[in-house]
C-alpha cells in the first residue's frame, strides 16, 4: 500500500521514513513538507540524521507540498507535521478522502477523533463513523497520543483493568528528541535539568483519561504530572505513583503487566511488539540508554514495582522510546490496525 | 578555632576543606583519612578536583590516621567519612571528648543524635545532653541529613508550619557528585537515567519525618520517594507533591517560603544564606546548572508552585546543591551553630 | 567611564555585562541590541542565563537600538554583535567618533584594524592612526581574535620569541558556548563530536599570523588547523604541534611560558591575569571543566609539553575559557589598555 | 566451530559474546573470567550492559577459570583479558596448543606475534611459524591492534600504497568505552575533556609502524600522537595530518580510500564490512554518534579530506567504532581469516 509522510523532513518524519522502510504492508511513495523543502529531493531537504542510512528510493523523491492536490495517489497519510500547521492541513486531507494517521496534538482531544494507543483502545476507531457524519467527509483523522502519555498508558492499562485506578501522580524524565530538531539548545541541557515542557503536563493529564476511557467517555480518575527534560537522547523515563481501587501487590501487578496483550498482538500486526509491557526485577532498571530499544523500541519497560505508602497503591518506573513507541512507531501500528479493519 | 576534617581526601572532604578556607571562625589544622592516604601530604593524597585551587597551607599538611590519638589538638571534628567506617570512628572521637559534626548516615537515625538542617530544627541539639548521659561520653555526634533530604526539607518547613502536611510524594533527579568519587561510571550515566540510588528512598522517607518532628518525636506524615540519578554534575532537583492539612494557594505558599528564615539567619552565622528558600516565578526554573549556586550553594530554589489535583494540595520543583547545602556546607553551618551555643 | 554593550542580549553580550559589573574603570550605562529586543528592559529581553545574577541596575535599563543616535553618551563601546551585522554597525559608531572594542570577526583581518590579544601585540594599536586617516573618522575599531586563536596564541608567543616558529598544527576540542545561543542543537552534540566549525580553521590560520606578526606584516609561518566541537559547556582545549626554529626542550619551553608576561601585567590592568600562561606538570591536565576558570578565566593553562618527533619541535595541550579570555574578557582587557593609553 | 571467550564478563568480552551470537562459523561454548566470576553463571557474573539482550544459551553457562585445563574443548580462544593478566595466560593457552586471538596489548609488539588489522596486513600470519619455532609451542597468539590504531590504519593503508607516507600527526577524541567498565568516572568526564590516556600515544606510534610494515620490518615513517578522552559513549574520532611522499590531491586520496579492499573482502569473511573505508563529502561528517555503526561498526568513515599546508600532504578526519572494529569485531575477523587459512 502506498503511504505519504507529511512533515517528512523533521525528526519524527524521518523516523516514519526509517521505520516504514522494510514494513511489509506500507511503502513510502510520497514525502511532503513545508514550502521551504518542497521541490528539492528528500535527500537534500532532510539532512538525514538517523543511525541507519537514508532509504535510497526515498532519498531521490521530490518533496511535495503538504496539500491533497500535491500528494495525490496514496492509500494512507502519516502526518508528522508540527501542531501549528497540522490542524488545518490534516482536515484538508480528510476532506479529500484520505485516512490521516497523525502524530500531531491538534486533533487529539476532539471528541470525534480516535486517539489510539492500539493495545489499549483500538475500539475507539468506532469514532470514525461519528467523525465522518459530523464533519461531512469521507476520509478520517486518527491520532496517537503524546509520547509521554503513550509510554505511561501501556503499563497503566492492565492495572486499570485488574485493580482499578483512583488517581495517579507521574514525574517524567524526558529525552531531548521529544522536542524535535533543532529542539533543545545544548547550552540549555548539558549538565542540566529543565523542569518544564510546554503543554506537556495538561496533555498527560487529559490524554491519559481519554485513552483509558471508552470511546464516549474519558476515565474519571485524576492525574497529576510534573514533566522534566533531562540530557538523554531518546527514551522517556517516568516515575509513576498510582492509587488503586483494590489492593495491589507488586507481584500481582507485575503478573498483570507481563500477561497484558492487546489487539495488535492478537492480530499479529507487523509492528506490534511481542510484549507491550516488559517487567524487569533488576533493582536498577529500566535505564534509558540500555532499555529503550526493547521490542525494537515498541515496548514499555517497567521496573521497581513497589507499594506506595502515601497513595496506598503502587509505585513503579516506566520507560519507553519516545520517537518510536511514542510517535512514529505508534502511528504505523495504528495504520496497520486500520488496514486490517478495512478502513484503508 | 581549630578544625579537623576526617575523610578529607574524598569529594565531600575536599569540599569541607574548600569551604572552610576563608571561614572566619574555623581553620583546618588537621586532615585525616584512611590508611591508604595517611602519612602523605594532603596535596599528594587528595588528587584535588575542585574548581578553586587547593588551599596552600592544607596542601602541605601530613594526612593523619582517623583516630583521636592521631588527630589530637582540635576544637571541632568535621567528618566526611564513608558510612562503612564512620559509625565506629565517630564514636571513638565522641568518647575522646570531641564534638563530631558528621555527614555520614551511620548515626543519623539514632534517637539521641541530633540530625540538623539548622534553619529547621536546631533545637534538636537538646538531644546532646541525653546522648552524653546514655553513651557516657563528653563529646557529641551531630549529623546533617542526606543531601536529597536537606534540599527537600527547607521548603517543606514553612509549608508544614503554615498549612500542615498530611503526606508527600517526591521524585528526585540527582547529580552524580552525590555518589562521591569515583562514584558513578561514565558508561552508566551518559545519555542515561538510573532509576535507583541505594538506600536513598528509605533515608528520604525517615529523615524527613525526624527533621520536621520534635527532638522527641518524628513528624507523623507519610513520605513516598522515587530516586533517580541523572547526568548532571552537581545539584539535586526534586519534584514534590504535598497533601496539606489546610487549603494552600500557590501564592500563599510562595509567600511563606520567601519569608522563611531560621536561627542561622537570626544569629547571622557566617555560612547562613540570606534566604534559605528562594522562590522563582519563571516558568522553567529552577534549573540544575543555572541555579545550584544560589546563596553560594546554601539556598534551595523553588519554582513552579501549583495546585495538585490528586493530593489536593500543592506541587512544586525544588533544587539545591548536594555537596554544599546537602553535605559539607550544612555541616559547617551546624558547626557554627554549635559554637554560638557554646558546645565548642 | 561609561560603557555601552552592543548585542548585549546574546551570550557573549551577557558575559560583557557580567564581567563589567564590578570592573573598577567601566560602568555599563547603555545596552543595545537588534530591533527585536529594543524598547524592552534588559531584564526582559536578555533571558539571562549566567551563573551570577543579572546586575540589578542593568536589568532595569531599556534596550536601545544599535545606532550611534540611540546609544549616545558613552566613552567606549563594546560590541558583541554577530558578524552578519557587526561590519556596518561598528563602522557607523567609529564614524560617529566612538572607540569600538569588538568581538566580531568582520573587521579583524582589515590591515588597518588592530586585532589585539593584549599580552602579545598591544603595540598594534599604532594602526589606529592609519585607520583614522584612511577611513576619515575620529573613532576607531579594535578587535579581539577568534576565541580559539586567543587561547592558542598566548602560549605561542613565548615560544615564538625564544625558539622561533617554522610552522604549526593545531587540533581543537571546542565548547558549545563558542557557538552562541541557542547555537548547537543538543541532538547534534550529546554523545557526539562534530568535526567542523564554520569558518574556524581559516580564522585560526590567518589570525594567528597577524597577531604574532608586527603591526605591518603578519608572521610568516604556516598554520594548519582542524576544529572540532565536543560536548563541553565552556573551554576550548587544543592539541598543538609546533616546528620550532631552534631546538626547544620541554623544560625550557615551560620556563619561557611561565615567565611570560605582557603589557597588561606590567600596567596592572584590572582584568589582567597574574599569569597569562599557567603551566601544569600533572600528567592528565589541563582538563576543560577543572581548569577553565584559572586566572578568573583569563589565563591559558598548558600541559603535557613534550618533544614532537614529526615536526622536530614540541607538542603540548592548551586550554582557555572561550567566552571570557576568548571573547568578552579579552575585549574588556583591550578596553582597559586603550584607556591607559589615552585613546579613551 | 567452538569458541571460548576469556575475560568474557568485561565490556569487550561482552561484545565478543554479542557479536559471536549469530556468527555463522563460531559458537561460544565456553566463557572464562577471573576467579571473582568463576563458578557463577555468565548471566549473573556479567551484569550484561549491551543494547541487545544477553544470548540465552551463554547466559546459562558456568563461568570457567582462565586456564587451559578449565576451558578445554574449543577450536579457538578469543581473549578480552586485561593486559595485566593477558601476557602469561595467553602464553599458557598457546603452549597448550590453542590458537589465541587476543585484544590485549601484552604481546602486540612481540616481533614474532602477528598484530593483524586484517584488510591491511593479514600476510603477517606468516610470523606464526617463527613464533612456534622460537617459543616451542603448537598453538599461536595473534592480536589485533589498539582501538585507536585500528581506526587510524584502515584509511592510511591506501594512502601509504598509493602516495607513500613520510610522517603523520594524529589527534584523537576517544570514547569512554575505550577504558572498559567501570573505566572513566562520570565526575571526570561529563562537561570535560581529559587530554591523556595512559600508554595510548606510544601504542599508536609503534603499532601503526608495525601494521603498515612487512612481517619482518616496521614501516619507517614517524608518528606523533596526542590522545584525548571526550564524553562520547562509543566511537573514536581522529584528526589526521599526513606528509605524503608524492603529491596527493584530496580527490585522488578519496578515490584510493573508497576503492580499498583487503583479503577479508576478497574471501568474503562473514564479519568483513563491504567497504573497510567509507568516504563522506558532507562538510560536517563523520560524526561520532551518527556514523560509528557504519558497516555494522566495522568500517572507518573518513571525511573532510583536504590539503595540509604545513606537512605538504593531506589532512582528514577518521571515525571508527572502538569496541567493534577496534576490539572484538577485529578479533573475530582475525579468527575468520585464520579459519579460512586452515590455522584452525
Amino acid at each position: 500500500m502506498k503511504a505519504a509522510v507529511l512533515g517528512a523532513t523533521g525528526n519524527v518524519g524521518q523516523i516514519f521514513v526509517q521505520l516504514l522502510e522494510g514494513n511489509p504492508w506500507f511503502e513510502v511513495t510520497t514525502v511532503a513538507a513545508s514550502e521551504r523543502s518542497a521541490g528539492r529531493t528528500y535527500g537534500e531537504a532532510s539532512r538525514w540524521r538517523q543511525y541507519t542510512p537514508i532509504p535510497e528510493a526515498v532519498s531521490q523523491m521530490e518533496v511535495m507540498d503538504i496539500t491533497p492536490q500535491a500528494v495525490r495517489d496514496v492509500d494512507i497519510v502519516f502526518s508528522a507535521l508540527p501542531s501549528e500547521v497540522a490542524g488545518k492541513v490534516e482536515e484538508d486531507f480528510a476532506r479529500a478522502g484520505y485516512i490521516v494517521v497523525s502524530n500531531a496534538s491538534s486533533h487529539r482531544m476532539d471528541p470525534d477523533v480516535p486517539m489510539l494507543n492500539p493495545e489499549i483502545n483500538c475500539d475507539h476507531v468506532s469514532l470514525i463513523e461519528q467523525q465522518r457524519k459530523q464533519r461531512n467527509w469521507d476520509g478520517a483523522i486518527v491520532t496517537n497520543p503524546n509520547c509521554s502519555t503513550t509510554v505511561l498508558t501501556l503499563p497503566l492499562k492492565p492495572v486499570y483493568d485488574k485493580f482499578g485506578i483512583k488517581s495517579l501522580i507521574v514525574s517524567t524524565m524526558q529525552a531531548i528528541s521529544g522536542a524535535g530538531y533543532p529542539g533543545v539548545a545544548s547550552l540549555d541541557i548539558i549538565d542540566n535539568v529543565i523542569p518544564f515542557i510546554g503543554g506537556e503536563e495538561p496533555k498527560m493529564e487529559s490524554e491519559t483519561q481519554k485513552i483509558l476511557g471508552t470511546a464516549k467517555k474519558p476515565a474519571d480518575f485524576k492525574v497529576s504530572a510534573s514533566c522534566h527534560r533531562v540530557p538523554t537522547i531518546d527514551g522517556h523515563l517516568e516515575a509513576v505513583f498510582v492509587k488503586t481501587q483494590k489492593n495491589a501487590e507488586p507481584s500481582s501487578v507485575a503478573e498483570a503487566m507481563e500477561n497484558f496483550i492487546g489487539e495488535p498482538q492478537k492480530l499479529k500486526l507487523p509492528s506490534a511488539p511481542k510484549k507491550p509491557v516488559i517487567v524487569t526485577w533488576e533493582k536498577d532498571r529500566p535505564q534509558t540508554r540500555l532499555d529503550r530499544m526493547e521490542g525494537k523500541g515498541m515496548s514499555t519497560v517497567v521496573g521497581r514495582i513497589r507499594k506506595d505508602p502515601v497513595l496506598k497503591g503502587i509505585k513503579f518506573v516506566a520507560l519507553g522510546h519516545n520517537t518510536i513507541r511514542g510517535a512514529a512507531g505508534c502511528g504505523i501500528l495504528n495504520g496497520e490496525y486500520l488496514k486490517v479493519k478495512k478502513f484503508i
